[in-house]
């Protein structure tokens, strides 16, 4: 492992090459040049080698990276490689949504238990997950040694609800409450608006950019 | 309006005031120096300045940004001022839970019509929205003048999906589909890779960044 630390960007788009290799992988394709895999992800082959290359060196000249051991090197380098156990708390329209969206159990990221403070919501469950009291979570988190978490509170309470998952040994939140929050440096949060994605849109279409 | 070209990160930022004005003005604030605006979203109050510095001379020495004249100059700004037809196309798990999502129509943004191709999902609503057959799509965009799609298909058909929402004349996609698009420059693309938030939580949380 580099000791340099890895930019953000860098990151992310190691998502995106894990995503296109394991396409790749499906359509039964044993290796890919940097440039091919370059192209498919609208980024210079350049950047590939870079971003890769801060974790080792997993291409050979003329023959590229084999398909399925960039794979698993990417889920080692991602945390994927097992199953990672998420909890979600707010189990309102957007929340139970994201219970029954498939696509995270299909990158690896278990769903194990929902958390809401409404008496109707809770003893439920939404898809196959069961909706508990706000109260257990702490319990819950410990016992299945939860990190991560899904935030999908009211803006109003989110700042709040950050703070009682710090405290309950969460290490990282996916926050889809329209707020910005304020936590300790070895809290990551990545903030997820949707709203804010489309009036990106709606600017970049407005001004022709 | 200032000709140079407006980085996205700042664009993306203008909805974070803006969500953050609203919040204020919700609470009866009138005004707010920059300072204030810029704590409250981990920003440098030089980095506000110089956001809004792009579009013209809203704060006050002194006294700092009207509230309300700051919301009404940013919705202009994105195009919110009045409200923005958008289509859905993709009705599955992911497509109608976004279908009930909220907060897309309180920022300004009216849900006008889903499409699928699976005759089950074909003449149903979800929500308040009708699910039409996507053969239908050219001429729902013209009549309601609708520029953007949230994009909720499987990532196979995804590019196929993209080229025909391009020949309707959308002019902005927000991709939910775990796929890179392929697309002329005058066709926006916001993607929202929501595995890949977690992926990118799951490395920080591993790698203590």
């Amino acid at each position: 492992m580099n000791a340099q630390p890895i930019p953000s960007p860098a990151v992310r788009r190691l998502s995106l090459y894990l995503r296109h290799l394991e396409q790749l992988a499906a359509e039964g394709v044993k290796s890919v040049a940097s440039n091919e895999l370059a192209e498919s992800l609208n980024v210079t082959a350049a950047q590939v080698r870079k971003d890769l290359g801060y974790f080792g060196q997993f291409g050979r000249p003329g023959v590229g990276y084999r398909v399925r051991v960039l794979i698993e090197e990417l889920r080692r380098i991602l945390g994927t490689d097992r199953t990672v156990n998420v909890i979600l708390v707010g189990a309102g329209d957007l929340g139970r949504a994201l219970l029954r969206y498939k696509g995270f159990r299909r990158k690896g990221f278990n769903l194990v238990a929902a958390f809401d403070v409404a008496p109707g919501k809770i003893g439920r469950a939404v898809g196959t997950v069961n909706v508990h009291n706000v109260s257990e979570l702490p319990s819950i988190v410990r016992r299945h040694k939860v990190k991560l978490a899904v935030l999908a509170v009211p803006a109003e309470v989110a700042q709040e609800t950050a703070d009682m998952l710090a405290a309950a040994g969460i290490r990282g939140i996916l926050n889809f409450a329209p707020a910005t929050l304020h936590t300790d440096a070895d809290l990551a949060v990545a903030p997820v608006d949707l709203a804010a994605h489309l009036e990106e849109l709606s600017f970049r279409i407005g001004h022709h950019l």
